[in-house]
């Protein structure tokens, strides 16, 4: 997306590897010159904020930048569950689950898995039975439904698929939250049908990532029913999240947001990765999971899925019972030119007839 | 430090204001053209973590990068109290006692608060008395005493004082931390005698802040005995204070340290201070605790501390008994010479024989 | 209250080191040839939260009977405090300040501990500068007010006294909350004037304690508003505090209450307490706090208090600074007439002229 | 076991609906007139642990009598997870999971579930995949594996399924602990050939309950390594599970182990439930688990078993996808000679041929 990375070896291990994009380190510099308003209380966490309320179609939202994901995750979470007797409910791959380090339990609360298709997607017929499971004080309330767009299996969830989580939600009690991390790639999608006014429409929560999409750092967690939010500013606090210079947060959003920047780079690491999802295909390879946003999974043979992964920096999803491994590649906006050629010409490489006709369960 | 802040009007509000010294953000620039292993995990933060090694004398510290204060003191803590039995004693001032939303005891431990002088710091004396009186399982278990460098109060320990709190808690089986949010300016203070070499023979943690000095955001905490951080990256993690592009805070620390830009920054905030509190002497006013560091903490007539403080965006300290107040003015890496120049006049404007003579308790 | 203790020595140590009354274990033996259903849902638990429901005056109040003392505060003040940056005041010498190892900590709960007199009395005075201070989203939110009827200072507050607590609070958004451990005593206490229905009207909680009143275990809670205990049973079952055969705790204040055996136990044991008090008196010793209930504090010099504490078990309150000790004497439902008759001849026979001349500070 | 129960209706909802067997309630009587140490420090308490050592065939063991089952379990793993990262392994049907409304997340810790078969058993088997995927500190620290002996479905593990379990959790640096909540069933199962001895030598830590066998509440918790029981006594107190007459508790257990009738209760509630069983089999109706303790998993149509809960007030289990229920009866130290009748009648009814042919999935 910009000039050229000079390391030793091209990287797709993740969308955080480079501090952020250029045009977003010159906004900070700005504000070196600048005296603002600590704590998130500054005139650009206020300017973003309202460009995210406009975007979103919610004037009345409650918007909250944190630093990271996990934070931002367990933030909302506390925010929408008050009681400690509350649950939330999610895929069984959910961030929250698998890779936070128990941070929902720390903070007191238990998570319901649902175990889910490859695709990482809940859906009410999902949820209903384990639902219907909670009846009385020897166990915890559900009262939330947490899920990620982009899923942690780079899947998207469609309009209609959202509104019939949502519908559902509602007419149980139950809030919908959203988990961003890589909302602009979902967003920018070519398969997506979903808004941010839609998400403002159909969910109580959710978040605008910004560090994988080219932000040094940030994310900006919205609820779109206030009250929800009651005194959110104690619990950042509380939690250790509270940015003593959040204008930064705030000022990198604004830029990004204003300028369309932030949805530009979301477009370049997808386009950058279905640059790569057409070499593997080529090279006869398949996919693990349907290819939607800046993640592709690619199915491949153990030992050329270790070489993979020692080669780009690869992480492995998943090691199949048939002997196959689902390995990741992630595009960034510091992902260039030279990198794609060089990936896709591994895949291309590795086509040759003996490799591919080896392909386990082929 | 560097050339003009161009705001409306001057704030000593803090040390947070600006973004950070133009430098650091140079550095910060680099690392969008580089790719670096995530979460800390990188070729800079190593680098910097090995200068602070050989800066404090302990070559086998382990050294956790974070995101702010509030952030390094729960996680110091909840390293040093691995039991929820155990507890923290600080003095009643004590940052993690007054302005923290009770982050320790969301994290599930006490506080043992000390009152304390107005110097903000705790002694032996103070302690033993309230550390004795713990001898039950109806009780908690002192673990912990933690003190800040330069104190709430802008004061400093000197290595006599800090020598005895040391030998006092490892005679007891007391740990000793300090909170370094502003250590930068404490050990560049004038009145100093401690060094970041006497920091690691006589405490068990303790952290260099790089918010309050100058960087974007980041703390770096310091443990001096290794097998107190066991597993203190899944610590880290659990509470959401991993930072996935950490580079960039281990940069940000590489730059200012290796090039002494840390120390000139401090230096820099005590001699602003030093040059506002001369004025503030010419003019007649009192201080309320001894200036030693980039806090000055000045009293005033009630009238005259609010026109203070809506001046310049002062914090008001304490409002005493006589009728005067204590407010606090804070330099930073951004204060220029149009702003000292400014507030220097304010006081000597105020210096009339009137308004002096009208001291409450002169 | 009862026929004779045998035992080795007398002891004033406490008021629950003997099992129950008698009449009370009768109740829970018939429980052995009738099923009930568990978990406190039963028709006992009913009946017993009926007639406290009319003893205080509320009928729609919401009855939760548990375990013990520090179990039956941590449920309360979980109750009261939803969000974990809401803290409770308490006075410094509050039980749940110094006794109870830290439980409101780890339930993630901020105590704001106020410095008290002898009499372990909060007042809104005292309250009231400390309340003001929390201003902002870097501090707790103060919500409850935490007292103890009788203090542990053996100590009542008068209905003068409670009711302006009670209006401060309540004109503050405070909650106000007794723990009522020795509720009973303090309610037949010779000096009271206050009545259950007085708690019913003034509080938004309290318990009456049966644990120190002659029942095996158990405590009575309750919360004059059913919307502070929502979800209550939840909160019980999650912090462990659920008594699988809750209808033994239910008949034993189904028994104890109706037939008023309550009330006839706390007005032995403040008897027997004020017999005692005579003796102390006669012998020409002082008391460190003035006597009310059945909690008598005595000054002696220390070898004598050493000496008490020695042969019955006594607690030591306070060493003071003029070398005197504060020491505890207690009695209970299971104090027999040899015991007083015992422990008033230790007074008399240490009033010796040469004893009572040596009181130091005399 | 004892003479008759004076109800309405017969009761097989569990083994915790009636006080206690009258010589346990004998035992507590005499502790009206008998002084004692409070909190559990006093010499029944210390018989009963020296008994139990005993049994157990670790004199070195740490006893800590507690009131209750989830209370037990949260204290122990506590104790056994000292560090908020670490968690406890546990079959998806173990009660810590299902039936304590998040007890062990509001004490910070994740529960790591495990799919098993009807047996509700664990095996290294099925732990060692789930194991080895927590890798990095991104997850949490598996430290534990929690079992119940009997299971929450009536089962018991073998001596070789326990040391198999053993053998694996220590060879993989994993602590084992067992629920004992019902392990009096378990040691006097016919099909049992695993003693207390047993469990002395292959768990770190497991209980055996009181309030299912027979005493008013309490269960009694080994820690076969005093290392882990450290500082157990401030856990009991600040989780509010310290109980202030613990010699109570003490003198049940003393006297329930010291005249065997602990074992002899076991037996009888287990040969009570074998005579129903026989009825069971005898109708024609299958189990849904295998019997083997004091509780019996029937299956039955939808509608039969609805019937047998509204009479009974038994649990239902499952409600299995074809249309079968599972029912559990529960036998305790109360049921009497006509209840095991009655329900022996009901089922004997019930096995006209009409209904049996109707058994769905037959």
């Amino acid at each position: 997306m910009y000039s050229g990375t000079n390391v030793d070896k091209y990287s797709f291990r993740n969308d955080y590897s480079e501090s952020a994009h250029p045009k977003i380190i010159e906004a900070v510099l700005k504000l070196a010159y600048e005296t603002n308003t600590p704590y998130g209380m500054d005139k650009h966490s206020e300017a973003a904020a309202n460009i995210i309320r406009e975007l979103c179609g919610k004037p009345e939202a409650e918007i909250a930048f944190t630093g990271g994901g996990t934070a931002t995750n367990v933030l909302a979470i506390s925010a929408f569950l008050r009681n400690s007797y509350e649950a939330v409910i999610c895929a069984e791959t959910g961030h929250i689950n698998v890779h936070e380090t128990g941070s929902i339990e720390y903070a007191g609360r238990k998570t319901i898995t649902i175990p889910v298709g490859v695709d990482g997607k809940l859906t009410p017929e999902l949820i209903d039975p384990v639902y219907r499971a909670f009846e009385s004080e020897h166990m915890v309330v559900p009262k939330l439904v947490y899920i990620s767009q982009s899923t942690e299996l780079g899947t998207i969830y469609s309009k209609a698929e959202l509104t019939a989580l949502s519908e559902y939600c509602h007419k149980n009690g139950l809030k919908l939250f959203v988990d961003g991390a890589r909302l602009g790639s979902a967003l920018m999608a070519e398969t997506n049908d979903v808004t941010l006014k839609d998400l403002g429409a159909l969910c109580d929560g959710f978040y605008l990532g910004g560090t994988k999409n080219g932000l040094l750092f940030g994310e900006a967690l919205v609820f779109t029913d206030p009250e929800i939010a009651d005194h959110i500013r104690w619990f950042i606090k509380q939690k250790g999240f509270m940015i003593a210079k959040g204008f930064i947060v705030g000022a990198m959003f604004e830029e990004a947001l204003k300028t369309g920047l932030y949805f530009d780079i979301a477009k370049y690491e997808n386009e950058s990765a279905a640059r790569i999802v057409e070499a593997i295909k080529q090279a006869g390879f398949k996919l693990y999971t349907e290819f939607q946003t800046n993640q592709i999974f690619v199915l491949l043979p153990a030992e050329l899925g270790q070489e993979l992964s020692d080669t780009y920096g690869c992480f492995i999803q998943d090691r199949l019972p048939d002997g196959n491994w689902a390995v990741r590649i992630v595009t960034s906006c510091g992902t260039t030119e030279d990198a794609i050629a060089d990936i896709s010409a591994w895949f291309i490489k590795k086509a040759c007839a003996g490799i591919v006709k080896s392909y386990i369960g082929k």
